[in-house]
């Protein structure tokens, strides 16, 4: 494998390749040309090869790929071969969402404990997980060796939260919280703001709606 | 406003100037110069006057740009000023964690009911919202008035939810399923893969163990 720096924009498309094979496999596909695999997922052969040539490139010149062989390399690519423990920052709406989505997470990501500060819920079950003492935070991390915190609080005590799991050596953050947050540079940082993806939709939509009244 | 098609960069970055600018109002900022809204969001000042020119321009040259007045306008772009019904589409784990989250959407967005096909849940409550027959869903669209699809079934079924939401009338499809779908151009669609990103972060994460192992 190439040490060299791959693109954010590459590293975004792996997972949806991913997807692909997955569906390929359980159809029982065993190679696929990349011309092929190009019709099916809607990128140019050429972009496809391109892509899987920054990892080293896979296949051979006019065999296809393995569709199990791809899938494996983007499996360790992606680093999920390990086990990667998790906590959940906020017992709130949105972390009650995310911990019910967890449910649904392949088993190699694992959810360790919700962490709250309304003293309240502390020692309460959230889905079967038990809801922590936000003060406890940072033993907890190095004692369960958590490597991935998600902050799903309020956008005022988000960078707060995020500052304190990066302390307790947390190696990534998934950032739910509306608002953007900062990391040292040894940590990784993926966000999602779920709302901004619904109000793109809502532009879409009135947009669409305008140019039909304007007769396009 | 001009009636140009804007590149879906821009539109994508809208929802997060909004986000600022509501940061700002809460402070008290009335005026802001493109200068000032650079150093705070991190875009360089001319991609902001450059973005926001799309859209008429807003603000006067050298008189920086009114806090709640570009806030207005971003939300009469996005169509934030009206009201949007929607529908989540599955009750499992997926569709359960999107019925909580939608709690936490602003007043616009209103979910009416959540659909599902599995009889033993259908009239049962998913957090104070009724469960329909899967089987209704074109009528209740129709009567209802529904603008928006949320996806949360799994991706064996997604397009066939799908097809039949815009037989149906929807004018947006918002997916959460694990696969990609299609929808007739005039219906807007965006899409949430949310353990796309949760792998981009993995990769991340172990990008940055073996930099640092290789003393970079």
């Amino acid at each position: 494998m190439k040490n060299a720096k791959i693109s954010n924009a590459v590293i975004n498309r792996l997972p949806r390749y991913r997807r692909y094979l997955i569906e390929l496999e359980k159809k029982g596909v065993e190679k696929i040309s990349s011309k092929d695999f190009s019709s099916l997922i809607g990128y140019t052969a050429s972009q496809i090869r391109q892509d899987l040539n920054n990892f080293g490139g896979f296949g051979q010149q006019g065999y296809g790929y393995s569709v199990t062989g791809l899938r494996e390399e983007i499996d360790a690519i992606l680093g999920l071969d390990k086990e990667y423990r998790m906590v959940i920052m906020g017992a709130g709406n949105l972390g009650q969402a995310i911990t019910k989505y967890a449910k649904s997470l392949p088993a190699g990501f694992r959810v360790c404990g919700v962490f709250e500060v309304r003293k309240e819920l502390i020692g309460t079950k959230l889905d079967g997980l038990e809801i922590h003492d936000y003060e406890n935070i940072v033993d907890f991390v190095e004692r369960e060796k958590i490597d991935i915190g998600i902050i799903c609080v309020n956008r005022d005590s988000a960078q707060e939260v995020a500052d304190r799991l990066c302390f307790a050596g947390v190696k990534g953050i998934w950032n739910f919280a509306r608002v953007d947050i900062e990391v040292p540079p040894h940590v990784a940082l993926e966000v999602v703001q779920l709302s901004d993806s619904l109000h793109a939709l809502a532009y879409h939509m009135n947009d669409i709606k305008k140019r039909s009244h304007h007769g396009k």
